[in-house]
């Protein structure tokens, strides 16, 4: 199938690479940054526009919202060049609600348009391991799956409502952040209190409070390997996402807001490119207090 | 071993059978609610000081901080009982900070004392596979062990302080609590957006977020089913015990906080004896939004 991608960065990299991989032509756009690895695998186009009028699927990789709307409807953008009958997927994690913005615009061009943001990482990613979330009418998926195949695992088809492999997304992300939270508080109290986190995390393992953030991000949090990992800018953003959904659906998510917050603290004191389960360090700034025994 | 057994409840109870199934003789302290199957199997004493006279080992099983200290130093209470080189454990759920109060008292009598909060609930309690939390000296966790082990599995020392399993069960519940919270947060968050919370669960198993929590406390919000399991009013003490030791240790838990608040606002509806899973119905509340699609 003729595969335009936008969006080659960590993660599209890989993703476009396996469809390479599974027999797939790709058609991207020139870029400073394009690698010669992807220079040998794809076409490379003039602009999103020529990517657009090459492809029958437009796959989207890119960092937040403004960047899916720019690379759709900018200046010389793919929306110009879709041709009648194209699949728009937009694998980016962005907001729902302009999701259904940019679903309904190209729909006004006779193509389809799903949203399949994804999680793993770029691990995830070179192993052709991610999990998809996955919105858009179920025609389309069905189109889609095989591409889905080639870059992922766990593909689930959520809704047939452009947006909710958005809404799916967001949940995810809230669940890991207040995850990270609850470890961090269940530490901090327990170092505060004078009783070792790593001992109080090997008894509680395999509990109701056994989590894979309990499993991995708390030996970074009482390590102190902060290294991403997924960084806390990210997933800031994330939590972006969550509340300003919220918002435009009246919703209150008090623990999201307070994660956020936490992660606002740490970037104010330049932790923006750590794990996210620096978080931690937020909660110990409020009792300045380190679990790891130096402050 | 000659065990006093004080508190036998819906968890007491299987440990002490436990106990006297491993071959240790038990005395108990005579309660109108005492079953026949405790009679059968135990001696009944009239009083607490009479069932530390007779006992090498005293172990407390009783709701709340305030029945510990009553068991022990109350009229006719353990502590007037107890012979030199008793070891008194104490495996109720109590505050760590009084526990510390409790353990030096009891040093004062030459005996010793171990705290060994337990999780796993009444099914864990009958299968002898509760989880363990001990603190107190390392010599007493050794002549204590083979007890734990008649009684449960995952069996942790966690620091030979007093009060250090008491500080890791209050982490445990604070971990729990918020991955409920968690939990509740995204899929009321998902379910207003329009996206199945059921697919939304099975889209994100697997990865980050998943939990036990999102195991089995999901499917229960999910389905409503909301009978216990660990009760609302029992969560709610262990936070209020995660609070105020929060409070001696000058510690800030902002999400547990808010998390107690959503227990209080359950009990507020009369939701106090319903599963801590029903935490949902608070987040729900704020949004006037329940995620199984009645109001």
């Amino acid at each position: 199938m003729k595969i335009g991608f936008i969006g080659l960065g960590i993660m599209g990299r890989p993703m476009a690479l396996n469809l390479k991989n599974a027999g797939h032509d790709l058609f991207v756009p020139e870029r400073g940054s394009l690698t010669p690895e992807i220079r040998a695998a794809a076409t490379v186009c003039p602009t999103a526009k020529a990517v657009a009028e090459h492809s029958e699927v437009l796959i989207i990789m890119v960092p937040d919202t403004p960047d899916v709307g720019a690379v759709l409807f900018g200046p010389a953008g793919a929306a110009e060049g879709l041709k009648k009958g194209s699949l728009v997927i937009d694998m980016s994690s962005i907001s729902p609600i302009e999701t259904r913005e940019y679903a309904a615009r190209v729909a006004e061009k006779g193509c389809d348009y799903l949203d399949a943001p994804v999680s793993g990482g770029e691990v995830g990613a070179k192993n052709a391991a991610l999990t998809i979330m996955v919105g858009g009418p179920d025609a389309a998926f069905a189109r889609a799956k095989p591409l889905f195949e080639a870059m992922g695992k766990n593909i689930t088809p959520v809704g047939s409502e452009p947006g909710a492999g958005q809404v799916c997304k967001v949940a995810n992300q809230i669940i890991v952040a207040l995850n990270i939270q609850a470890v961090s508080e269940a530490l901090v109290f327990a170092s505060k209190a004078g009783v070792d986190p790593g001992k109080v995390r090997q008894a509680i393992s395999g509990g109701f409070a056994s989590s894979r953030i309990l499993e991995l991000h708390a030996e970074r949090m009482i390590n102190g390997t902060f290294n991403p990992g997924f960084k806390i800018k990210l997933h800031q953003k994330d939590l972006n996402l969550a509340l300003s959904s919220a918002k435009a659906l009246d919703l209150a998510l008090p623990n999201t807001a307070i994660a956020q917050q936490m992660f606002s603290a740490c970037i104010a004191h330049g932790a923006a490119e750590l794990d996210h389960s620096a978080l931690i360090t937020a909660i110990e700034g409020l009792a300045d207090h380190s679990i790891r025994g130096k402050k």
